[in-house]
C-alpha cells in the first residue's frame, strides 16, 4: 500500500534563498519579502493546498567573502537584508489551520531559557504546531555578531547544542508534569504547586533554575528537525531529530544516507521510523515532457549562477569570486573544492568540469522536470529510496508553490502519494507520527517526572 | 485647546496581572491567557475602539518568596505561568490596522544582535507599529534562569541596559543608510553596498560585527517606552525614553514626577516634549456615582489581597507571607517596609496602616470609580498635572476594555480628550510625536552616518 508524502514548502525570509538571482522577474514577488501579506497568502495557500507544513531556513550572518569582501552579498540580496523566521509565525498561525510552522534557530541566537519560553508560547497560539529546526550555525560573521571571535570548532558547536537542548528538553518535558494546571475557579488554585518543578540545569555552557514559565504546550517538545550532514551533525541526528532534510543527488544516495542514519538511530535506542526523511526538491512542470524541459532551461537561464556559486562556496568558507565560470574546478588550489571534484564528474560524465558545472549540478540534481505524471512517477522513486516527504525548493513564490498544489498534487492524490488538505488533523506530531508528543525513546522522555518537588527557595 | 489623551491597554499574557485573583469570577476570560483568540479579539476591540496601543508587561522569572517559597505563586498563578509576550506580535499585526504594539524585554533576554532583528522583523510586519518597553529585569530567579548566580546590582543593570540600547541604536539608525535598499530589476541590484554598513561595537558587555540583517523598518528604532522610577532609572528613562509609564498615587504627585524627568531630558539635550507619560489606571463605571462606588467595593471584595501583597513585597525582595493582612506596618521589621510607610500613612489619615491597608492603598490610588463624565473630569486633571497618556489596568479582559470603549471614550471625545479611532494613521511614533523616526535630539540619532562603507574582510 502506498503511503502518502508529507510536503513541506522551504523558504527563507530574504529575497533569495536557494535558486537566486529570481526576484528580477516579474513574478519574483519574494523580493517584498518585507511584506507579511506575501507570507500569509502563501501560508493559507499552502495550507488549503495540502502542504503538512512551511520551513523558514535562517542564518545570522553573511556568508563568507566573495571577491574578497560582502559588497556582493549586499548588492544581489545574497540572503540579506532577512528577517527573523520566529517573529512570523504567529501571523501565520491565526491565517492557517493544519499547517506545520517550522524554522531554523541556533544556540547563538538566545539562551535556551528564553527560547524555550518563545517556542512554548507559539505552540500555544498554534495549537502545537510549532517545529524547530536544530542548527549550530556554521557562518564567522554570525559568530561575530553574537560576541564571538570568530566560528567556533564543529566539536565545540555541537557539545554547545547538544547541552542547549538537553536544557530545552528538561523545561519542556521535566518542569511541568501531567494535571499541573488545574484553573479551578472554586479553589481559586490555578495550578498545583506540587507539580511544576524548578530544572536546576548546571552544565560546561549553561546554568538555567527555572521552573519553565510556559505551561506545557499541546506538543511539549516541538516537532524537532535537522539537516546536518557532517558525521557529529548526522549523530546528533540521530539522536535528537524527528525530521531530517536531506539533499541528495539521487534517490540511491539518499537511501544509503537515509539506512545509514536510521541505523545511527537504533543504536541510540530509538526506532528506525522514528525518523521522517524530506528531501529537497524543486520542480518545474509542463504539459508534455518537452514543454518542462524547455520551461527547465528556460529557467536555468534566468538563475544567477555566480549566485549560486557565492552562496555555496561561501557557506564552505571559499571565495570563488576571483575565478570565472569557465574555470576548470581542477584548476583551482582549494582543498574545499577538491573534495568535490569527482561528485560532479560523475555528473558530468567524465568532461572536465567548470566552477559553472558546479552551480548547474547543485540546480539540476535536486530538479524535477517532467508533466505531473513523470514527476509523480520520480516522487515515486524518491519514496521507495526512503523518503517521507519532500521539502519543496521554489523559483518563484508564490508561483512555484501555486504550479505544484494545482498540478501535481491532484495526480499525487489519485496515487495515493498525497493526502487531502486537512485529512489529518491535531498538532504537528500528530499528523507526522500519530501522536501528540515526543515517544519514549526520545532523550527527552528521561526528564519526564525527573524533577522532584522543591518550591522553596 | 484641550490636547486628545493617548490610550494604552496595559496588559500581561498571564492569569493574574495587576488586580489579582479576578480569573476567577465568570467574566474572568484571562484564566484562558493561552488562547491566542482572546487577545486577537481583544487587540481588534482596541483597534476600533481608539487606543493608541496595547502594552504587554512582562518578567521572566518568579517573583521572590512568599511564605518561605514559590508554591504561593503557582497555586494562585501569580504572573506563572507566563507566556512571551514578542510572540503575540505579528498575529496582532496582521488583525489591526492602527494600534501599537508595545511590550517588555529586557538584556538578559537575548544578545542584542537578535533583539535588534526581531524587533527590525516586527517592525516590518506592523508596518511602524512596534514599541518596546526598555527594562532591566529585577528579579532573582530571571538571573539564574539566564545564567547569573543571582540579580546583578542596580548600577550594573542599568550599565548592561545602556550598552545594550547603544548596540541596537548602531544597528538600526546607523548600518543602514536612507536609500540602500533599490530593489532594481533592472539593473539586478538589491542593495547599495556603500550605504550598508558594519558596525563593529566592542564595549564592556558586548561585542558585535554586523551589518544588521534587516534592511531599514518603518521607524528604525521602534518607540521607546520606559518605567523606572529609581534615580538610575530616570536618568536612562530621560536620555533614551519617549514614553515613560508611571503609577503616580496622585495627579499632584506625578505632575512633580513629570517635571522632574522633563528637566532631566532637557540637560540631556532633548526637549521637554521629546516625553510622553502614561499614567497607570483602572476604571469602575457606573451610570450614578453611588453605583459606582458600590461597584468599586464589590470589585475589591472580589481582588485576592494577599496575592497583592505578594507581589508588590515579592517585586522589592520582601516576603510578607507569614504576617496577617491586619499586621501594622509599624510592626514588621523590615526596612523595605518601613520606607513607605509614611506614604500609607497619608492615605489612611493617620490611623495606623496595616498590610491590609499596603494592598487597598495599591489598589485604590490608581482607580478611578465614577460616571463617565466624573471620570472625564478626573482625567482632565491628571492631563493639566501633565499626563500624556492612560495605561489602562483592567480588572477583566475584555470586560473592562469594552465597558471603557463604551461608556467613557464617547464622553471624553465630547471633550477633545480622546481621539476617534483612526484618527491619525501612519506609524505608532508618527501617531505619538508627527514623525516617523526618532528626532536628531535623541541619543540613537548620532549614529545616522557615522559607520563608512568598509565592505572588505
Amino acid at each position: 500500500m502506498t503511503r502518502p508524502l508529507s510536503f513541506s514548502a522551504f523558504l527563507m525570509n530574504t529575497p533569495n534563498h536557494n535558486l537566486h538571482g529570481l526576484w528580477r522577474e516579474e513574478e519574483g514577488y519574494q523580493r517584498n519579502f518585507n511584506d507579511i501579506d506575501l507570507w500569509v497568502s502563501l501560508a493559507k495557500r499552502l495550507d488549503e493546498g495540502g502542504f503538512d507544513s512551511i520551513f523558514f531556513a535562517d542564518v545570522v550572518g553573511l556568508y563568507g567573502n566573495h571577491r574578497g569582501g560582502w559588497e556582493y552579498h549586499i548588492e544581489k540580496g545574497l540572503q540579506v537584508p532577512s528577517n527573523d523566521p520566529s517573529m512570523l509565525l504567529s501571523a501565520l498561525a491565526v491565517n492557517t489551520k493544519h499547517l506545520g510552522l517550522a524554522f531554523t534557530a541556533s544556540p547563538l541566537q538566545e539562551p535556551p531559557f528564553n527560547f524555550a519560553r518563545r517556542i512554548s508560547t507559539l505552540d500555544h497560539i498554534s495549537n502545537g504546531r510549532v517545529a524547530w529546526n536544530m542548527t549550530t550555525g556554521f557562518l564567522e560573521n554570525a559568530y561575530r555578531n553574537y560576541g564571538y571571535e570568530g566560528l567556533a570548532s564543529h566539536e565545540e558547536r555541537y557539545g554547545t547544542l547538544d547541552e542547549y537542548a538537553d536544557v530545552l528538553y528538561k523545561l519542556w518535558e521535566g518542569s511541568w508534569d501531567e494535571g499541573a494546571l488545574l484553573k479551578d475557579r472554586e479553589s481559586g488554585i490555578y495550578a498545583d504547586p506540587a507539580k511544576v518543578h524548578k530544572i536546576n540545569h548546571a552544565g560546561k555552557y549553561y546554568k538555567v533554575e527555572g521552573p519553565h514559565l510556559v505551561s506545557p504546550s499541546p506538543q511539549r517538545t516541538p516537532v524537532l528537525f535537522q539537516a546536518g550532514s557532517s558525521p557529529t551533525g548526522r549523530d546528533f541526528a540521530a539522536r535528537n531529530a524527528e525530521g531530517i532534510f536531506i539533499k541528495a543527488p539521487s534517490p540511491e544516495i539518499a537511501r544509503r544516507q537515509i539506512e545509514e542514519t536510521r541505523q545511527l538511530a537504533v543504536q541510540h535506542g530509538r526506532k528506525a521510523e522514528d525518523l521522517r526523511f524530506y528531501q529537497g526538491l524543486s520542480f518545474v512542470i509542463g504539459k508534455t515532457e518537452e514543454e518542462a524541459q524547455r520551461k527547465a532551461i528556460e529557467l536555468e537561464n534566468k538563475i544567477d549562477l555566480e549566485m549560486m556559486i557565492a552562496h555555496m562556496a561561501g557557506a564552505a568558507g571559499m571565495d570563488l569570486g576571483n575565478v570565472s565560470l569557465d574555470t576548470p574546478l581542477e584548476n583551482i588550489d582549494s582543498k574545499g573544492v577538491k573534495s568535490f571534484i569527482h561528485w560532479i564528474k560523475e555528473y558530468t560524465e567524465g568532461r572536465t568540469p567548470t566552477v559553472k558545472d558546479l552551480a548547474l549540478y547543485h540546480i539540476r540534481t535536486i530538479r524535477i522536470a517532467g508533466t505531473p505524471e513523470t514527476i509523480a512517477n520520480q516522487l515515486e522513486q524518491w519514496q521507495k529510496a526512503g523518503v517521507d516527504g519532500i521539502n519543496v525548493i521554489s523559483a518563484t513564490i508564490p508561483g512555484s508553490y501555486e504550479e505544484f498544489i494545482d498540478y501535481v498534487m491532484p495526480v499525487l492524490r489519485q496515487r495515493g502519494l498525497a493526502r487531502n488538505p486537512g485529512e489529518v488533523h491535531g498538532t504537528f506530531r500528530q499528523k507526522l507520527f500519530g501522536e501528540d508528543r515526543l515517544n519514549d525513546r526520545h532523550p527527552a522522555a528521561q526528564y519526564r517526572g525527573a524533577f522532584g518537588p522543591s518550591t522553596k527557595s
